[in-house]
């Protein structure tokens, strides 16, 4: 079953990414046009983002879906 | 910008690796515990669906979301 340990998973996928970027939760926020509280919920696994909330993400991140997603499992 | 695109995008993978798989809509969505129209809207990109629908597709389908996204800009 799908479990907590997924998004969990998605969050730290997130938070690799964007420390790689070397930018804060807020930056990367602002350039994804999404509120300023949801990137951290969303990288501790404590918000269900949507698929669309997922690509908005990897575009300010500067990175396709496909490497935000290639170590999940 | 996101625009419904990346959802079309989304849909299209999970649509190719579902026929990859042999198996209808129904029988994906039987085994996400999804419900039955849930699939088709999703392969349409016209629901965009969550984080853990997409790891539970995955899942279904017996594949990682590294795979199913491989192709995702």
């Amino acid at each position: 079953m799908t479990s907590d340990a997924d998004l969990e998973a998605f969050g730290r996928a997130l938070r690799h990414w964007r420390k790689q970027q070397g930018i804060s939760q807020e930056e990367l926020a602002g350039r994804a046009d999404l509120h300023r509280n949801y990137v951290g919920l969303v990288e501790r696994g404590e918000r269900n983002a949507s698929i669309k909330s997922m690509f908005k993400l990897a575009q300010a991140l500067g990175i396709s879906v496909a490497q935000l997603c290639s170590n999940l499992r």
